[in-house]
């Protein structure tokens, strides 16, 4: 018996059309067998012919029902590999992959804090372009929407010292995305990349045809000597904060990378500027991008994972003005990968000071937790160094004496803290590697939390 | 002079910051200068020094000051070279592409109704993941969040017959961004794509270095002798509804085709069930996954442009089990590309019922629309003949006489009409397109105006 709901908001000829559709699927009308004349069914539910008529309609266009001439509407016959894989493989059973207990505290380089994120003007906005802008609803621009690209354009040019025209921009759903379309803008090249650094880099342009060689990095980064060295023709560089070890190439060698760039035809830099927005002591050196110019032989990659949230897919790239035509050409009937309402969204909240708002209070509150959190450590692990405190949201935390990193690493664990050991970042030559050193992020670190997490390591570490 | 606003939003400190750092932007305040005591400041605005001491730390903390000991903050002294860039390329103009004058009637295949998305349930849902789920801002899974992952194989197999557990789904910012990932797990195959067809998919898999032979399909689709002959290991097929001609294989031929698939290790077929949601006539076979199995040589594709909307990306593959270590252990680094709110938004959409309720919806509108739309064009061009009326969202339009199709799609763009010419699909041996042919598309074509575009139509073709 179907039981209709007038006082619901769902009119009532789709609740008709749900509960029949439901007694088809489940097998209770059986193929073939004819559904109750209009009429009848009317009488039967209080509802009007109309509100019958709609619901059978609903039913024959998704093909559950078919109407016969002067007969009526009847269960449509299904076919039986589609019914028997219907039975066979309901319910689709919601195997778990095996859960890995989350850790009381995270100290990770990937997270961020939630509660800094400004969900109530992100939310206000976000409802504002749903209901007031369909038009989001359809395709957009290749390389993003016009008013985004021409805000980060802007944004870059004001704080970051990059040299761009919105035309050179490209959004895109995450660096490894944008990293893949330069392999193919790249292809027969060959990259050099840091070392230790991202395995990411590496995996994406590897999986992309790219071969990759290891440049280990000094005290001020990637060398031009190095570099030449290598063979390269492409080299992946993290000049403003050398990731993980948090290392600034100063600006003579920033010239020096730049003539390497400049000496041959085909060489190029591919600059990640990941988290330049954190500076606590000073104001970053403008970027590579920037001194190299609009024609010059850098692609500037950027993400907002960590001055918005990781969750939110956003990244972006600005490309040479000499590679632009074959990008355009090469990727034409692609789509671009960021959803129209998140890229307006963001366009909005930048336009509106949102953003770089966000971006002022995030840096005073990431401040002062890396100073509580270096105060903390300093006081509960006597002889601890603490490296590149002042960007980015990591430092490297030595404890000579821990019993190496491994151990350091596994001891946290069971007092409830995740962190990773530098080595881990090692693509080679791990010997290299300072002895007795973990990366310890502290985006994720509550504050209240900064005194147990500092006492948990001192337990870990020094018993 | 700086004026503060108590009864705005914005806390104090944080407007004295923005006015101080407008300031020291603009060169109002040169670098080096001494900011005003704190003391002194507070006086001056009516605040407290609290307020004031924050302003500084925040300016501080972005590296707009700096504070000297025992004699208070400063002026950072900028890089030259970062000044210098500020000044010459601010501001960034906005250069315009080209405008294309938007058509009055959009006939083109992709777009869809805006006014039929569901943007109330949508966005209440939305606003819920917001406000009551921050840990969405954090990174998710690599393949795509369970929970969505799960709505997808229970929908796939009740409405597709697809057989498979969510751990073989993945989700993706467009169907060209899994096509790229699809194209490292088949590198050094060789792709055979439909002719006419998708030149899309053709672009996506070169630009990833599979090459790819076009081959013809006849009245059944792809042929499994054609396959045979093309050399190819990969087939790219739209089996239930051929694009652009609007052609269903036969379950025989499936059979073949998965004959020849399973003839060889290696042989794969690439499915993509782009727009299955709409059928009028009758239930649409079920997926050719299906009844290759999950561990069958067949890589399901779908998109949900067509269903929600173009502009939120997301779309999915369901990959055979015997691929999934290896997909897991090169993508292992990747991050995944759909937003998590638009995720899980998605999830709770499909589980709550409202995505199917959508669909039957739409099916509704789209079938009547497609019905008015036709009998209005045989009604205003006499002799016309429409194919593939029953599935997908447009059809071919064949006019004979009406001067080739160059001058229909120019004589109709003069009449305000876009649409496409069928040649333009062929991406070899144009020779073999039926002449006097056009794709029109329906889904984004409000009722309201059928008898317009067909007027239009009939002024464009037969004077």
């Amino acid at each position: 018996m179907i039981e209709l709901h007038p006082e619901e908001k769902i009119p009532l000829y789709e609740q008709l059309y749900h509960a029949l559709a439901d007694e088809i699927r489940s097998g209770q009308r059986a193929p073939g067998t004819a559904l109750p004349g209009r009429r009848t069914m009317a009488a039967q539910q209080g509802v009007s012919i109309n509100t019958v008529d709609s619901a059978y309609q609903m039913l024959a266009a998704e093909g559950l029902a078919e109407a016969r001439p002067r007969s009526g509407f009847y269960v449509q016959k299904t076919y039986g590999m589609l019914h028997n894989r219907q039975v066979r493989s309901t319910p689709v059973s919601a195997v778990q992959e095996p859960a890995v207990p989350a850790p009381r505290y995270d100290l990770s380089t990937g997270s961020i804090d939630t509660d800094l994120f400004p969900a109530r003007s992100w939310g206000r906005i976000q409802k504002e372009m749903l209901y007031q802008r369909p038009e989001l609803l359809q395709r957009g621009e290749m390389q993003g929407d016009e008013a985004l690209r021409l805000q980060i354009a802007r944004y870059l040019s004001a704080y970051r010292g990059v040299d761009c025209t919105p035309e050179q921009i490209v959004i895109g759903a995450g660096i490894e995305y944008l990293l893949g379309c330069l392999a193919h803008l790249f292809a027969g090249s060959t990259a050099a990349v840091e070392n230790p650094g991202y395995s990411r880099t590496r995996a994406v342009l590897q999986n992309n045809g790219i071969p990759c060689r290891l440049v280990d990095i000094d005290q001020e980064g990637l060398s031009a000597e190095a570099l030449e060295e290598s063979g390269a023709n492409l080299c992946y560089l993290t000049p403003s904060h050398h990731f993980p070890t948090g290392v600034t190439m100063p600006a003579p060698r920033r010239a020096q990378i730049l003539a390497w760039a400049a000496a041959q035809p085909g060489r190029y830099i591919l600059e990640d500027d990941y988290d330049s927005e954190f500076r606590f002591d000073t104001r970053p050196l403008p970027s590579l991008q920037g001194m190299a110019g609009p024609d010059g032989p850098v692609v500037y990659l950027t993400t907002f994972s960590k001055s918005l949230a990781p969750g939110i897919r956003i990244a972006c790239m600005v490309l040479p003005r000499n590679l632009l035509a074959r990008y355009r050409q090469d990727f034409a009937v692609y789509a671009n990968t960021v959803g129209r309402f998140d890229q307006q969204t963001l366009a909005e909240f930048m336009a509106g000071g949102y953003f770089t708002r966000h971006l002022a209070r995030m840096r005073l509150v990431y401040k002062r937790r890396m100073e509580a959190f270096a105060a903390a450590l300093r006081c509960q692990l006597p002889g601890v160094t603490l490296g590149s405190v002042h960007s980015g949201l990591h430092f490297l935390l030595t404890l000579s004496g821990a019993g190496g990193e491994t151990a350091m690493v596994e001891a946290a664990a069971r007092e409830g803290v995740r962190l990773r050991g530098l080595r881990e970042y090692y693509l080679a030559r791990p010997e290299y590697c300072p002895p007795d050193t973990v990366v310890a992020g502290y985006s994720a670190l509550k504050e209240e939390d900064i005194p147990a997490v500092a006492a948990a390591l001192a337990r870990a570490w020094i018993g």
